[in-house]
């Protein structure tokens, strides 16, 4: 991964031309170049290993596995979020590691949480590095030192059960290779969050993540069984049995943990067979309540599709301002304000995976509550446009830091019930925080998992960069919308997690008693108090 | 309750006369009369409250909802497992509460929770008493007294939000009456535990429990999206969020905290549309194998009933042994016999629910992985029989409690690929533990409970009782059972919970790291160790 950006440099970074003419249009934007400063110039951290700290974990994972040249360190200094990379590229390392630091296995993930309980180490654990929510940076109060625990290596065989559909899966793995050992064996994960390409099994599992495709395959949560923990105070191991009531759902603690707890080495996880089929369509709904209510009633009903998407006015106009004059976009972009009549229309995605007879049934069967909630199909183009560039958004989000212009995501969920009035507040948050510092934004929204009782919504706020107050920009928006989400009782994160950048707010989610039943767990787990420090639970 | 066994005075005890037969074929049995002591020489402990405190919970709750008199505590003394009515049946009531309070909501818990964590009173929540894990019942390790918490006036008012299929259900509502409330709006919970006439909303939630209905409608742990938990050190109330990442799942936590925790005042669980159409059909398999393969490939292929029920040869035999001859019963016995063609049939029962088109194509479905392999069907009736007959078990066993017979069930789950080596281990374990001592048994067991990745096995043991060491026989033989369960890695209970009777094994089951977790939030929560002591951890 580059360290100021997405991707390899083997990537390119797109620039759509058409963004251009949007950004003008929506946020006032003219161009502005903010590149990164060189590698050489990000400041790191003074504060080094002692010498006896640095020989304690060359002894647990071998020499060559402790990395502290300045590029490690650098590329392990934080996440991926929109302000990581604001700092990042502004010269700003100070949340960089003292050194990177990767066992190969269990017994040498135990042996360096000993060295680092031991010398008062903070163990930062880093997969992918994809987090977007401060959860891999370095958090150095109390501590001596700091180290990125890296699980790239913990690459142990995985394992089928075939008759029961459940593989277990080392951490270290990231998407594609864990996908790709599954359909050597016919079967699929079916996780697919945007950071794919990059986030590892161990992230997922530690993050509580969703996919693309988790309104079929379900959230992480719900494909975890069993899973392997090593925590300073030992190790858990939870046995992949399908239910259980033996007391309080150990699996469910360790889900989620986020680091704070230990390390998870392995889950093992519901699998499926790889579909056979796959039939992406794009539909134009009169309006975002009349998608909305489309999408409750197949779910209700046991019919939702493997992918739906339902993005508000916004995010449609936004979608289709992006895509070049002569994509398919275009050409249904066009279909789609035909359809709308004047309205203002709203882009729903649907796609169906199995065989292929079910996915025909599927698609049909869903067809007359698309109908009924006034749907109109913009054919198949425009959903195999969209499932072509799903994991691309970062890519852009790059071209974009590099011109001036703020792009951040947040998102959450709620019951139907209250889905239009949270969409409603956290938009106006958004906006008003913005357009009170002078730069309006567009606030686009999308509706993306489905629930029986209610689904997530995930925003997008675009607007012009505000020199030399970058970062405080965005936190204001950021604090605006999230005291609209616990003000109505909706959930700070649906699959972000918590991080550094949700803590503040966890206490308003799970209340004082809540917060202090987690706080017992993590100081009996972690006595020391080196795992992740300052994420996931706020400062005592 | 009867102080002494299931229902009220005005059931009736049934005692079907080819009973009679069977257990003599199966288990040597001969009739001897086993009759309960009278009330008045139930041995209750001596310990009393203190003045001090019994005036403390009065003005907590109102004198009138604090009893104490002989009735009472006697009918709070045990749950309703086996070994519970052999010991309140023989006049052992040690483990009764000194007095029974009755708090009427979430406040009243608090003072109550307040007075007894003040003067170190044990507190037992008691719903429906329906617990066969122990968990009803007083331990007085290191406490001044012991009171059972009554929650049956737990009765706010239902709360219905009707586009989001959410119910928030008061604690203590029994599961007629949640089931009724429901109906009321045209919804079900379709929660039907065996206990379902007496157990509670409150009892669910606090057990993990699963019930009749649950391959179709999911075990309640499923259906809780919220609930607010009263404990001795604050309050908790987890919002019915559809989905989040914030962090681990503290509803998890406290979803199967069995009262260890604090008690459960309600819940918000996820509701359906009541089903206008059902189906039951009956089916006899060529073997048990032969049924679990068919069940794996109906569930695994997102096809299962929402009932289905195998039952291996022996319980196959003493179901239809039990049918008097002249019951539908019967005539489905000899179907089954006659397709058996002289192998040994296994009975299956599958129900479908739904809206009747829905209930037809499901049930149109299923029919060719029924046929593959080598199921026959038996009609409806003996479906229809079982539907019927569903909840009478509990009324059988007085029966036979009476005339010395031990008839106990166990319960365990494990992923499809280990089912058909758990099934031989566990059963194999009950029968030579039971042989043993002499009393051969007559060991049955049945699949009850689908899911993508394994099932439920549930099993009934039925011997001669051991005149003399009634306990210590089924003691022999459920100790042989769970190390068989445990060795295996299978679940200690698939929806039984903990309680007193599994606490031994739960470190076995999720490791001294894992119960060092529990074991650091119950500490939290409750400092003073009073919320139901010696259940589900083990004693330190």
């Amino acid at each position: 991964m580059r360290w100021w950006g997405w991707g390899s440099d083997a990537h390119a970074t797109r620039w759509p031309p058409a963004a251009e003419r949007l950004l003008r249009d929506e946020i006032a934007w003219s161009p502005r170049a903010t590149p990164p400063v060189a590698l050489d110039d990000v400041a790191l951290p003074t504060q080094g290993l002692s010498a006896r700290a640095r020989e304690r974990l060359c002894d647990a994972v071998g020499d060559e596995h402790v990395r502290d040249d300045r590029l490690a360190r650098v590329s392990h200094a934080v996440g991926r979020s929109y302000t990581d990379l604001l700092r990042i590229r502004s010269g700003d390392g100070s949340t960089a590691p003292d050194a990177v630091v990767a066992p190969a296995d269990g017994p040498q993930v135990a042996a360096v949480l000993a060295a680092c309980a031991g010398e008062r180490i903070a163990v930062v654990p880093f997969g992918g590095g994809t987090s977007v929510v401060g959860g891999v940076e370095t958090v150095r109060d109390e501590v001596a030192g700091a180290i990125t625990l890296d699980t790239r290596r913990l690459t142990a065989p995985v394992g089928i059960d075939r008759a029961s559909l459940l593989a277990t899966l080392p951490a270290g793995l990231d998407g594609p290779a864990a996908e790709g050992a599954l359909r050597a064996h016919g079967l699929t994960l079916g996780h697919f969050p945007q950071s794919y390409e990059h986030a590892t099994v161990g992230g997922f599992v530690a993050t509580r993540s969703a996919g693309q495709n988790s309104t079929g395959y379900g959230r992480v949560d719900e494909l975890v069984r069993g899973l392997h923990l090593v925590a300073p105070a030992g190790e858990i191991d939870v046995a992949p049995v399908p239910a259980s009531a033996a007391g309080p759902a150990l699996r469910e603690l360790l889900v989620g943990s986020e680091g704070a707890l230990g390390v998870i080495t392995r889950a093992t996880l519901r699998v499926r067979r790889a579909p056979s089929a796959t039939r992406t369509q794009a539909w134009a709904f009169p309006s975002f309540a009349a998608g909305a209510e489309a999408f409750r009633e197949l779910v209700q009903a046991g019919r939702a599709p493997t992918i739906a998407r339902l993005s508000d006015e916004h995010e449609t106009r936004m979608t289709f301002g992006m895509a070049a004059s002569d994509s398919p976009g275009r050409h249904a972009g066009r279909l789609l304000l035909r359809a709308a009549a004047g309205r203002a229309p709203c882009l729903a995605i649907l796609a169906w995976e199995g065989d292929p007879r079910a996915v025909r049934l599927r698609a049909w069967a869903a067809l007359r509550t698309l109908r009924t909630h006034g749907a109109v199909p913009l054919g198949s183009e425009a959903g195999t446009r969209w499932r072509a560039g799903r994991f691309q958004g970062p890519y852009l989000r790059d071209a974009l830091l590099a011109r001036g212009v703020l792009v951040e995501t947040l998102e959450t969920a709620t019951t139907w019930s209250d889905l239009p009035a949270l969409h409603a507040a956290v938009g106006d948050a958004l906006r008003g925080a913005l357009s009170d510092r002078g730069t309006p934004p567009l606030v686009a929204c999308h509706v993306s998992h489905l629930y029986a009782t209610g689904a997530s919504l995930y925003f997008t706020a675009i607007a012009r960069q505000e020199p030399g107050a970058e970062l405080e920009q965005w936190r204001a928006a950021k604090e605006a919308a999230t005291e609209a989400i616990v003000a109505r009782r909706a959930t700070i994160t649906h699959h972000h997690a918590v991080g550094r950048a949700h803590a503040p707010w966890l206490e308003r989610e799970i209340g004082a008693t809540g917060l202090a039943a987690l706080r017992a767990v993590k100081e009996r787990l972690d006595p020391a108090g080196i795992m992740n420090p300052g994420k996931l639970l706020p400062a005592g």
